[in-house]
């Protein structure tokens, strides 16, 4: 069984293509409505009781378990951002923590026996305070982000030696590691703990590095694409959910999770908030990863070159 | 036979790690000293009486024919330009044409006959005036640049349907284009008569396009980047060099002509100027061509994802 600790929110976002006021976001959501086309997910998170819940009904639909989702009074937190036309690179024009602020991860008895964690972009001491809770996880991925870097740089040293893959994009890599070549700094956040190190490119994919194996997924190629929000965490959904699904953990498991992740991400890009991640079946998710060996296939070299 | 026309030049080069005054640079030199380790290769171009020609014997040392490279009284062409620690992003400092400005390319009987041909970064009318010249190439590449592309729009638009492979970065791209979305701007530049359009992404490796087709070559990993200066039109050396010395043209052939063009440029940005081409070997070129094939190498769906 899978577990996501992260947020449930409700998002403002601009792009080129359009807006959405208030629409359903939030790391956990994204994980969950990702992962559970591949396997069974519980979610812990809090909501406020502006919260529709109706919206979530899809991922109930789809066996997503809610019961460790608390509802309390006051606001959910709320994200704001913008895109430009590169797309690769949001802008945050408001984050309301809300009821977030004094959020405290409860895990019951079932969810203490997750198999795989997912632990979303939230404070380290969350995130620690999960991994204590949860008795022997088989696999533990986790994302952070520049403002835990910086402000909680301490706690997060503390968690990456219990993270099997730590999620990143480039520059958070950079930062955590004060290195500006993305490889050295996979290799020193090995160096931390992390076991293994996913490094998200957005529109360039996806780089793995593990000790000396490095694979690279790229990114599906879209004419079409509306609102990045959610990429990262819809990845980690699709690589945690392929992994719970076939109980693969070696390396060539993990890198068929990139793929996998690769090509959930590039869904719901598609459009707005979760609309495409909604109505998403297994068959179209299975038809699009097995066009991704094509998009790297190449002869090898000819014996002239010998 | 293969045949480049472009810059013979000196470079003056700030990166992170480093800088070089008046080092041997441009992109005829570039190009031949790549395509060089797999096809013969002819340069046509034109350099000041200030260029230390001895500079340019180990390109003479593995075949390159410099016959119709002109030395005129005058300058040789200049480029000045930083790198920050996003070494995908020059910054040019300085360009000083020199020669360049009055530079008239002038085929002799055997460069006419060329097969293949790199219609290296200089301006569209140069380029038109080369492809004149030229009897009967069974292939034709070209690069341009921003400052092309708005000041020369209507001469391009006169190359494309001359050009089977258009080679830009994605910026370029998307300007040519006037369409954002990557995907789309490499269509509307197919529509505008190149049979195929190659994207250059640097670190995040190459995007080749054409028809409904597109192939994606990650760049090659690398914990030691030096000075990315050359690798585009290393890039182009690896690419036409492997398609003239097999013979290919089709799809499959581009493919791999792809990937040995982000093998070559892999080495190029290793170290300053043309220092790591010059000493690169075959063995070595042909050996990390062959880890491409892992770097994407996946399992597919297991039965149970159907």
């Amino acid at each position: 069984m899978l577990l996501v600790v992260g947020s449930v929110a409700l998002d403002s976002v601009e792009t080129p293509f359009g807006s959405r006021e208030g629409a359903l976001g939030g790391s956990a959501t994204y994980f969950a409505a990702a992962a559970s086309l591949l396997a069974p997910v519980d979610v812990v998170g809090v909501v406020g009781d502006d919260f529709p819940l109706a919206q979530l009904d899809f991922l109930r639909e789809r066996g997503v378990r809610l019961d460790a989702l608390e509802r309390v009074p006051g606001r959910t937190f709320r994200w704001k951002g913008r895109y430009g036309y590169d797309l690769n690179a949001a802008q945050t024009l408001d984050t309301q923590l809300n009821v977030f602020e004094r959020f405290e991860p409860r895990l019951d008895a079932r969810t203490r026996k997750a198999d795989r964690l997912f632990l979303g972009n939230i404070d380290p001491d969350l995130q620690l305070r999960v991994l204590e809770q949860v008795e022997r996880p088989r696999l533990v991925c986790a994302d952070t982000m520049n403002y835990w870097i910086s402000s909680k740089r301490e706690r997060l040293l503390e968690l990456l030696p219990l993270v099997d893959v730590l999620m990143v994009n480039d520059a958070e890599a950079r930062q955590l590691a004060g290195e500006s070549n993305v490889m050295k700094a996979a290799a020193a956040i090995e160096s931390m703990g992390a076991r293994a190190v996913c490094i998200k490119r957005g529109e360039y994919g996806a780089l793995l590095v593990s000790g000396s194996q490095a694979f690279l997924s790229p990114a599906y190629p879209l004419s079409n694409v509306v609102d990045p929000t959610g990429a990262g965490d819809s990845f980690a959904g699709g690589f945690l959910g392929l992994l719970d699904r076939t109980g693969g953990s070696d390396l060539a498991a993990l890198r068929q999770a990139v793929v996998m992740g690769c090509t959930i991400a590039s869904f719901t890009v598609e459009a707005f908030s979760l609309d495409r991640l909604r109505n998403l079946s297994l068959s179209e998710v299975r038809s699009r990863f097995e066009t991704f060996r094509e998009l790297t296939d190449h002869e090898a070299l000819h014996a002239s070159i010998r």
